[in-house]
């Protein structure tokens, strides 16, 4: 552990003699560290040197890049892939043959018990930071700039807090569900929660299904989710400090979305929407996928990828997939690490990965058939590919939605998947022309913008550290008690003022009309 | 009338041989159409054609400029300047040797049937302009892209919703008052009402005032302003139309204000801040005033300006403020055309017209005396300048309110104002380096943007010509009942259907209880 703190001093040494900024990132793994990657890159080049905190169990966050460097923590476990398949082969059991409510309910469970698990696991890395009094004075020696973190586990938060460090976050998730709600007025009404696979027409009924999903995500939060790192905050940063205010003390929120995609929803001063800074124009393919690309003639090809997390799915379900692609006459490149489907076609080029933004934006290509993980729906958005979507967990279902009810995405079941509903599935968005025209529709509502995301974001993050922080951008509301923030204790006083009123009169009433029957008794 | 037709249709014909887009603009008179002729440039710098609703007796707007045309409509009444030095007069009448509740709620009413006569006099345009066929039809024919106007008086949300245009907003206030609570979720327990005085940390007798006042501004506008739209609309648009859900329809708000000047608050994707974007770095100044301000030597020199609409104050008033200028070493310059005061002093010039953004970007300059319209406290942030408020109505105190939170400013009442006073006032931001220092912090907020804002409001203005709209950007809330809007149908519904559990559970222990008893009987 003393060589730790020894490489974190000599890194600082290094970082001291540069001109640029200082940033220390504590990052996600997955697909998560292939957004903060990018980020990271663009401030590298900018002349900032980077700091990244990782454990000694990353499995996707490689040590000191030419862009940035390490400090490894050591730790016990983490996630990995096995854990990610196992939610895969969980999530589709639970869906094969049961009603849409045991679904629904056994999903919701299943879900908080692994992210409950997934948070118990990932809270050993601050507290073996914040346990390490050499480390941490390294840390704070270093004197960074900012803190850039994905939020999605809080160990960032709650480093920035220790540290007194600006807190930029790259963000779509947050401990408690999908970051908007911690940062910005959220009404139920027309703002679906996420796992509820509506949009923002709903229905009476849909409103109260998703008023109760609210009420079980918050339940959740509270019982099981947030006192992961209470209790680490109240140990470390002070007895008195709340995880969820400091959570939303942020000073900058770099949304990964923006209302192309996302359905239109209050936003804050200090929330920069960033969706799509990942995207960029097609680079020419690798001369062997070329080939394969150009031998589909006119048909043209298709893409299919689940993703950075999961490789393969169960076989029966795999063998009905490459069934349903041997019938078409279109080229079809596969990202697929699994045993070999019998069923697979000779159209069908199995690749364990692929440049999958270049061929996106090949004009060969047709359909994209994905999983709705936030990165591909964003770069099928941006080069204006239909989509053909096969949901697995979490918020893939609703990302795809937002293409859906756009008209640019149809979305399949993979429970029930067969070769038959995949066919048709592929054949409809393949030969109805809406689809496309409706993609590429919202591709040109994407792509105009006075900046490119990635611009916008490293903008912003070079703002909060040229201004130590974007205090003037955060609104007072995060302080406020909740009974406070929603007028609570105001309306309670003012009916009690009124009710006082009211009492007060009637009691003078009462008295007059006493004294008036007194006198008239007397008078009669 | 027949000509103003013929003209509209031959504006259009001249419009059809361009390739810009087609612009329709309704403004409003006075430092409303300042700011708007700059957007005004900014389209025909751009290669946009303009053309301008005005009425015959407009004041400021001038008929036909190079940068736009004009079509004329002909009313019988106005808003004068004679209208607002009424106001200016009794405001501060009112506010003279009265308490502080008699003041607040007199000028409440006041404000209200001003604002009532006002939007009773401008109604009249919209309806001259629907009422004549001809107009109408030329208006139709010339296919604008886009209907801009400045939604503080409703007859250019009513037009172009009769147009079918795109709308887009140069904004700060609406008839029902502030823009942002049309549009964005406000909770007035931090966001404190125009004319309240307070600010976004509020005590919770605040709090209870700022709901209070919010409560008489619903009622007001409900009462008073909104009918006076609502009955057009319903007249010409459709009788179940409802002005208030027009007005929030919007496509693009174009708001006059940004986070180092607003208070931070929930805000709208289809709100664009574009604050400050009339401010320019300063031109060199003609040779007199230049001559006159440099012989100000280290002392440096003041301006004072009442904005656009008030040129003079009551004359004791005056004779006071050139008392106090003349016990100064700076040189001062003061717009004013009223009677020259009999206590001015050798360091003070008179001037009916000044460059006001030039004399602020001055190295020279050292304080602004400044009644806090939106466009003068914008410029003192540009260019950082320290700021003695003397508010006269409207949201003028509010606006400076912003200044002096951030340390940048001092507030006098102008019905109090005395030589003594006032003096002390300039010597305090004179001499207390914090003043400026803050403002200079403020304008360096300001001026780091990714991108100057009236480039970014004219992008935003182009983006919706070029796609029709923004109606991706705009949220389903509007269209709501607030009911619904506020979940109230669903919490009740839960409510009763959990009451019916709670009571059904209970009738069947009740029943049970019986049933037992009665066993328990007949056994015994």
């Amino acid at each position: 552990m003393l060589s730790l703190a020894i490489l974190s001093s000599l890194l600082c040494l290094t970082l001291h003699t540069c001109h640029g900024g200082k940033v220390l990132v504590y990052p996600v793994e997955g697909s998560h560290w292939v957004n903060m990657n990018i980020l990271i890159e663009g401030l590298h080049s900018k002349g900032h040197d980077i700091t990244v905190l990782r454990s000694d169990k990353s499995w996707y966050i490689k040590e000191n890049s030419s862009s940035y460097n390490t400090i490894t923590v050591p730790v016990s476990a983490s996630l990995d892939e096995e854990f990610i398949a196992k939610i895969v082969t969980e999530t589709i059991n639970i869906q094969r043959g049961h009603s849409s409510l045991f679904v629904f309910v056994t999903l919701l469970v299943e879900m908080f018990k692994k992210l409950k698990e997934a948070h118990v696991t990932l809270k050993e890395m601050i507290v073996n930071i914040l346990e390490n009094p050499e480390l941490v004075k390294s840390l704070q020696d270093c004197h960074y700039d900012i803190l850039l973190t994905d939020p999605c586990w809080g160990g960032g938060t709650v480093l920035a807090h220790y540290l007194h460090l600006p807190l930029v976050y790259n963000v779509r998730w947050l401990p408690v569900g999908e970051g908007h709600f911690a940062v910005a007025p959220s009404p139920v009404s027309y703002i679906p929660l996420t796992g509820s696979g509506f949009s923002d027409k709903m229905t009476f009924i849909e409103r109260v299904k998703n008023m109760l999903y609210f009420g079980a995500v918050v339940i959740q939060d509270r019982l099981t989710l947030r006192p992961v790192y209470q209790g680490v905050c109240e140990k470390y940063l002070s007895p008195h400090s709340d995880f969820y205010m400091l959570m939303q003390s942020a000073d900058l929120w770099l949304m990964r979305g923006d209302f192309v995609f996302e359905f239109p929803r209050p936003t804050m001063p200090n929330v920069v929407y960033m969706g799509g800074f990942q995207c960029k124009p097609a680079k020419p393919l690798p001369q062997d996928l070329e080939d394969f690309v150009q031998s589909s003639g006119e048909h043209g090809v298709i893409l299919m990828s689940l993703g950075t997390f999961v490789s393969q799915l169960p076989s029966d379900i795999t063998e009905e997939i490459a069934a349903a692609f041997a019938e078409l006459p279109q080229k079809v490149i596969w990202k697929y690490t699994g045993e070999r489907p019998s069923t697979l076609g000779n159209n069908t080029l199995l690749v364990d990965w692929m440049p999958q933004n270049d061929i996106l934006g090949h004009p060969k290509i047709k359909l994209f058939v994905a999983h709705g993980g936030t990165n591909g729906v964003q770069e099928a958005l941006y080069h204006g590919v239909p989509v053909v979507g096969i949901p697995l967990f979490f918020d893939q279902y609703d990302n795809l939605l937002r293409l859906k009810v756009r008209g640019g995405a149809t979305i399949l079941s993979v429970a029930t998947l067969e070769k038959g509903t995949l066919l048709q599935g592929l054949q409809e968005v393949l030969h109805e022309p809406s689809y496309r025209e409706n993609m590429q529709r919202l591709s040109r509502l994407h792509r105009d913008q006075p900046m490119k995301p990635l611009d916008r974001a490293l903008f912003w993050i070079e703002f909060v550290m040229r201004h130590k922080g974007a205090a003037h951008l955060r609104t007072e509301s995060y302080k406020m008690p909740w009974y406070a923030y929603h007028s609570v204790d105001v309306v309670l006083f003012l009916v009690a003022v009124l009710s006082l009123i009211v009492l007060i009169i009637l009691a003078v009433i009462r008295y007059l009309l006493r004294l008036c029957n007194k006198i008239k008794n007397k008078v009669d």
